[in-house]
């Protein structure tokens, strides 16, 4: 097939049929179509979009060109989390030991900060000895020993999205929703999973800025994962202000420690028990029968049922099952336990420096992506792909939405080593906080529940 | 400035600062921007539109990329004319050395075939002997000699519309009315001109199927050209059937020969007429002052100047002294002049096919991009940039729409020598000719005026 050809078709917004799309991207892959030419069909894709059979056949490429894990023989359903992305964002490394701990294995592949969003391996990244550069058959065996592992993409999962991927980050076709969800998909469904619970954000510090943005997203999102029988519920919820109390590498580890022992900051707890019990209800959905496991594509959660889930996952919180999952994970994948015990073993920056309260009121608003900005100046994120991380720096909130304030109060402090973006995020930060006379009126966290 | 953020800026439908596109734009020149950046920048332009600012700062870029003729020391206005392409198209032929005729400098940078269009430099090119390929220095030496040159671009001309053609051919992205009007105008503008005329076709053989995006290009070309204070008029043309009543590149200088001899087809007689006068009509327009020439750009013609200007044109056919231009166009070029008096030393074809009318009748239409594919697959065009032409072969058409016929009569015929694409074209232009009961309403071949 020509390549102009198909380029033109998407051009004029015309449907693509799975012979086209896979002659395209294979050329691509292959060598025989040069990046121009999947730029510039990565151009007319972002504009004119995909339809859903497009946006599966395209997942359906990229997941073939790599390995698929199949943990079939598993007797535990297989069921993972994935968010957008966010600021302060550290549900996983709570939430895959918890889910763990209740008999299901969880086989997260994440992925790295970028711009204002922090990422899963980064933060993992900042326990001494972590490794998350598993291969795909110590990743397995992980997954057989602990139940859970968290890896970075490898060089086998969907290759085909790696070179698409990096593509798009340089020809600003990043933002396109049929492209993310094969993008996501893609490597999700090379987890084998049985069930697929997606944390959407969307506000000030999410990369879906707008909730219609989101929804159409999450509907993408969901739409995909059902086609290849995998059952995919999307939460779409509020990422205006930053989760929990910190926002950097090991701060949020530590952090996450606080939160397994039992002292969980309420935006965070409530975010990890709605994602968690949605997974829960779909594991408990899922039916082994003659060594081939499913779910129910259709059947949809009562109340009850994920109040149920929500009161098993503060059990294994109370009952200190998760975080001796926790320390499971900690120990298969190199990590030093002792960080539970003494978390002052994780790294900390050499200077910090409060930001004060320039009034006495109350907290109206706490921008998100203005903190996600400051703590990447700082060194905890990166501006481009391949910039180092500090592991040390960041941001403590002492100070959030609704809360109350006098003069002078730290609101937040700085954890920094270097001084170079330090007045830019000091900047930032003093910003991002909004007082006034009257506490506002409270957000719901969670927005939505596309089943 | 972040080549990415100008690409996103463009997808999002914003407009580029000048300083924007001189930075991508040299950018890519430079090496610094890679192909696969100016690609996704090509589609978001072709889909979300450049605005007159923009094709304007994009047409600078490309003028100044290359060398521009100086002819500010001649004593005569310097007038061309540019076509967008057509079957049968033969105008500049005839039209140069008319014009010339009449004291005009006509510095003609011309196009080769593509598709089912001719280009006019293949047609010369057919001339035994006559060199299309002048230098910058040889062309402007022609120039002053002959007071009419015609050769194919040079590495000199807007080298960067060069670069940018090449990628815009291999990722969709020619048919863009912005990308088209700094393709023409950086081109021409090169020309050091005082005015020029423009062709703009639309119907079943232009490259502008339809009226609407015919009119849209003139006014981008007439708008760029008047703020290089170029006076421009484009004159938009019926397409719907071949001009004249050859096809194919010696056949159709010698119908350019019969013309100047003054045996003129109408269709054909009447656009030379047409666009010469416009283009007689900018020359008068044209003030010496101070050695600057310049051109009131407001002036409009009257009909009876323009109908002056007509007569003008026949004289010089009627005179002779248009094909005498014509001989002086061949020495000045390499161009054998005997072909004037004997014809027959131009390339024949060595076989011929007559393709007879089905029935009796009236031709009700005779559709023009059926037989120049028709003749491309006989070998007078080119599929692609690079494939050979053949000089010899063609079509020449015993019938035009409104003409009667009986069954059996030769409607057309096919100068052929290879054999290979014989039947398919052969069928075209069976195709291509529509008859009926009676004839049809007669159509205007010059639509409407632009200035």
């Amino acid at each position: 097939m020509n390549p102009v050809e198909i380029i033109r078709k998407k051009r004029d917004g015309l449907v693509l049929t799975a012979e086209e799309l896979d002659s395209f991207i294979s050329g691509f892959l292959g060598g025989d179509i040069p990046d121009y030419q999947a730029a510039a069909f990565l151009m007319a894709a972002y504009l004119k979009g995909l339809d859903d059979n497009e946006t599966a056949a395209l997942t359906d490429l990229m997941l073939r060109s790599g390995k698929r894990l199949d943990l079939a023989e598993m007797e535990s359903p297989v069921i993972d989390k994935h968010s957008t992305g966010g600021v302060g964002d550290k549900v996983s490394i709570v939430l895959a030991p918890m889910v763990a701990a209740l008999e299901v294995v969880v086989p997260m592949i994440s992925g790295r900060a970028l711009g204002h969003t922090g990422g899963t391996l980064d933060k993992l990244e900042s326990i001494p000895g972590f490794r998350t550069n598993l291969s795909f058959i110590d990743f397995r065996n992980a997954l057989w020993e602990a139940g859970l592992a968290m890896i970075g993409q490898t060089d086998d999962i969907a290759p085909a999205d790696r070179r698409l991927y990096a593509l798009r980050d340089v020809t600003a076709t990043v933002e396109s929703i049929p492209l993310i969800t094969a993008s996501i998909m893609s490597k999700k469904l090379a987890e084998g999973l049985d069930g697929l619970v997606l944390d959407v954000k969307t506000g000030k510090g999410a990369f879906m800025k707008d909730r219609e943005s989101a929804e159409a997203l999450a509907m993408s999102l969901v739409e995909t994962g059902r086609r290849y029988g995998v059952r995919t519920i999307a939460v779409i919820t509020s990422m205006d202000e930053p989760i929990g109390r910190t926002v950097g590498n090991s701060l949020e580890v530590r952090e996450c420690i606080n939160f397994l022992k039992g002292r969980a900051d309420d935006d965070l707890l409530e975010l990890v028990l709605t994602l968690g019990s949605y997974m829960l209800f779909i594991a408990e959905e899922c039916v082994n029968l003659e060594g081939k496991r499913s779910v129910d594509m259709e059947v949809e959660p009562s109340e009850a049922r994920l109040e149920e889930k929500r009161i098993n996952l503060e059990g294994v919180i109370n009952s200190g099952k998760a975080l001796e999952k926790f320390v499971e994970l900690l120990e298969t994948q190199g990590g030093n336990p002792e960080i539970v015990a003494n978390p002052g073993l994780l790294p900390v920056a050499g200077n910090i420096l409060p930001i004060e309260a320039p009034r006495k009121g109350y907290i109206t608003g706490l921008d998100a992506e203005k903190i996600g900005v400051a703590a990447m100046l700082l060194g905890a994120g990166r501006l481009k792909k391949d910039d180092p991380v500090d592991p040390a720096v960041g941001i403590t909130l002492n100070r959030k939405t609704g809360e109350d304030v006098d003069a002078g109060d730290p609101v937040a402090v700085l954890h920094y080593n270097d001084e170079r973006n330090l007045s830019e995020a000091k900047e930032l930060v003093r910003e991002a906080f909004s007082i006034g006379d009257a506490p506002p009126e409270p957000k719901e966290m969670i927005i939505k529940i596309i089943t």
